[in-house]
């Protein structure tokens, strides 16, 4: 069993994190920038490291900084959290020849999924859908003609080395192929250098599903239900949930198992999540896999009972799962609300600086996590993140009077928040009933903020 | 339905109450005494009234300033809370003339419990056990002496008049009863002007083990299992937990059945307590049964899934219970500790003061009811409860683990509080077995203060 884990990230999962390992009477270490110096990670756990300055290529992603703190502090193991260095195979690496685990899958395994064509190629050949297209480069608009037709329209059309937009036409007839190609290579070879372009077929109103897995290092692999994390903003998720309020008991049924075929044919280990896209007909396909813990866990262990960070712990530390899919018990309805140190009404614009007053929801069905405290500094320099305030009830509508309510309880002052603006898209009737695809917030904004 | 929902109480409970109205979708209204004009139950309501000074004669024990506060607000329904006027058949009855729903049972039944003898012959006659003893007072020497053979030792002696320990005798064998029946009399005599006495079996290492009850309107009755409240002090509670852990499923099923036995015999209707006291060898007899939601509410609610606020309210408005007690699952493990602002090393003296520093604790299997916060003033003249922290696991190992970190995490400073008092008694061995009874806190007070 591992004895101590150095957490290798900060704020509120670094927080949720060594929660865990306390309750499970594992030591913590944490590791902190001189940004950090007062955050609450740093005050609860056992041991603590200052690794560096305040920009994360110096603190948070220094891989020599951190490995020399979990050596001279002795911890057996490092949990990378999300983001940062949690899907770094390097760091995963180095993490195995200094024998120290790692939490989170091998670093081949993190490799594989990073290499997004690798990964699709791997899904293709397990039998899990991906988005139909072109599997590498288009060098003709004939060929393009040819793909598009067998796919179906819509289709999008996007540079290999594009971004931001450029370089990338949805195609919706035929007709209109030809000059869209040529167009949007131009651009990309103008913009990028490269007029390289690939096919896709365009999804219709998407919603993002996406799978919780769990695998243990005897090959078992289990599936927690998914979350709908379609309320986004710029890919951003904003408001998650679980169960999705779209899915019927089949689907549910049919993606499950493909999540499961997805796990298994890379030999997964540890937590992952199988993310799909859902078209408005209900087809789905597998985008990517995340090979560490996701800032909207919660939900999943909201609905399942199950505490997805002590099970990373456990699989870390070669321990049997001790359920099966089957075993998995859905109840209730979780909805998980982000509240970040931004201004919607600037382009949510993040801000930092000190928090003058402080008062968090509470009660029945309310989970508040968060590193924040009255009087905490926020730094300019990290994620705008805050707290997640995540309500919990018997199904889906008490789930958002709960979160109603807990939203109309809390007070931050002497930073920006963008609390009423979750305020406001959660009394939206779409949201009520749960009828929303990735771009509601895009093409709603002006609605949205409009009630504040 | 009911529409509006004056809440005729404070502090923590009042939030709770209001909680839940607003995830109902029901309009509240607070009532406060001048001394809580800056309390949260007045912030969180939709609207407020003050009803006089700071003394509870003055306040929320004044009748008449409550029932015009109701009307002038047009509040359809009074929910009076715990402790106040929640057990005064009085204001029960002055509610029912007014046309007001009382939220709880009628004014005839809290009458009847409120009269101990009285519900102990009622559950005599209903075949539900209660403490062997003399139904009445006893004369004569002698007369003590047939009924302790009858009921057997030990047995104990109680002035009618009494209380504090005073004209009180446990008798271990018959040798001493003569002895000690003077004695106690003559104590009773001097100290209240009346020897009067009578004779109950002596528990031996009781625990408190309390049902919840559900009834509507229509004689449908339900339980929702035991909670354990056996860790107390001076006959207060201190933490409470669900299941118990002293209870076999068998033994459950017995207790629950005679509780429902019990609440059927009073042709009970809202949510109510039978308080039983379990002795060593498990056999078990009622106290007395609480007409009222109890402090401790949320235990069940954690392990049963169960809002008993909102079921209260469904009652209140006429809807027939949901669920039959063999739909109620029982699921993980709940423990609540009370924090108190109050100074153990001090006798437990009560404190008021500001609360200069506040951070609670949060996380998975973490719920706080609380109406603090940072700032705040908690004022010299009511309960010295400040929150109400909740743990809930898969299991009581979980369970205790979530609260101990959960204890370790709190922070409250400017005032004297008894969290580290119950950090301590949540680290005995005896607590950790579930092995206590409800004198373990005045046996252990030494050691467990000298841990600190």
């Amino acid at each position: 069993m591992i004895n101590k884990v150095l957490v290798a990230n900060r704020g509120e999962i670094a927080v949720r994190i060594m929660r865990a390992c306390r309750e499970m009477g594992i030591e913590t270490v944490a590791v902190y920038s001189i940004a950090d110096k007062d955050a609450l990670h740093v005050k609860l756990a056992d041991e603590a490291v200052c690794i560096g300055k305040a920009q994360p290529k110096d603190s948070y992603l220094n891989i020599e900084s951190i490995i020399t703190a979990a050596v001279l502090t002795g911890a057996d193991a490092i949990h990378p959290g999300f983001g940062f260095l949690s899907e770094n195979a390097k760091f995963a690496r180095i993490c195995r020849e200094c024998n120290i685990k790692f939490i989170g899958p091998s670093p081949e395994m993190i490799e594989a999924m990073g290499d997004k064509a690798r990964a699709r190629q791997m899904m293709i050949e397990a039998e899990v859908p991906v988005v139909p297209g072109s599997d590498g480069i288009i060098e003709k608009v004939s060929e393009a003609k040819g793909l598009a037709r067998e796919v179906g329209y819509p289709v999008i059309l996007k540079a290999v080395a594009g971004g931001g937009g450029r370089g990338m036409r949805i195609v919706w007839q035929e007709e209109e192929l030809e000059k869209a190609f040529n167009t949007a290579s131009n651009e990309a070879l103008s913009a990028f250098g490269d007029g390289s372009m690939y096919l896709e077929k365009y999804i219709v109103e998407p919603r993002h599903i996406e799978f919780q897995i769990l695998g243990d290092a005897y090959g078992n692999v289990v599936h927690l239900g998914e979350r709908d994390c379609s309320m986004q903003r710029r890919h951003q998720k904003v408001i998650e949930e679980a169960p999705s309020p779209c899915i019927s008991e089949e689907l549910r049924e049919e993606m499950g198992k493909a999540a499961i075929k997805a796990a298994k044919a890379a030999e997964y280990e540890n937590a992952g999540t199988i993310e799909f896209i859902l078209d408005k007909d209900k087809n789905f396909y597998f985008i990517e896999m995340n090979t560490r813990i996701q800032v909207e866990h919660p939900v999943t262990e909201m609905i399942t009972g199950i505490d997805l960070i002590k099970e990373q712990l456990r699989i870390a530390s070669g321990k049997k799962l001790s359920f099966t899919s089957e075993d998995i018990q859905i109840k209730g309805h979780a909805i998980e609300c982000r509240i970040n140190a931004e201004n919607p009404a600037m382009n949510f614009r993040p801000c930092a600086g000190k928090i003058t007053e402080l008062h968090l929801p509470g009660g029945r069905g309310v989970r508040v996590d968060t590193a924040i405290y009255p009087g905490y500094n926020v730094p300019p320099t990290y994620d705008s993140m805050l707290a997640k305030i995540i309500a919990y009830g018997d199904n889906r509508e008490e789930a958002l009077s709960i979160m109603r309510r807990a939203l109309a309880e809390i007070v931050v002052e002497g930073i920006d928040t963008n609390i009423e603006f979750q305020y406001d898209l959660i009394h939206t009737k779409e949201f009520d009933k749960g009828h929303f695809d990735t771009s509601f917030i895009e093409k709603n904004l002006e609605v949205i903020l409009g009630e504040e």
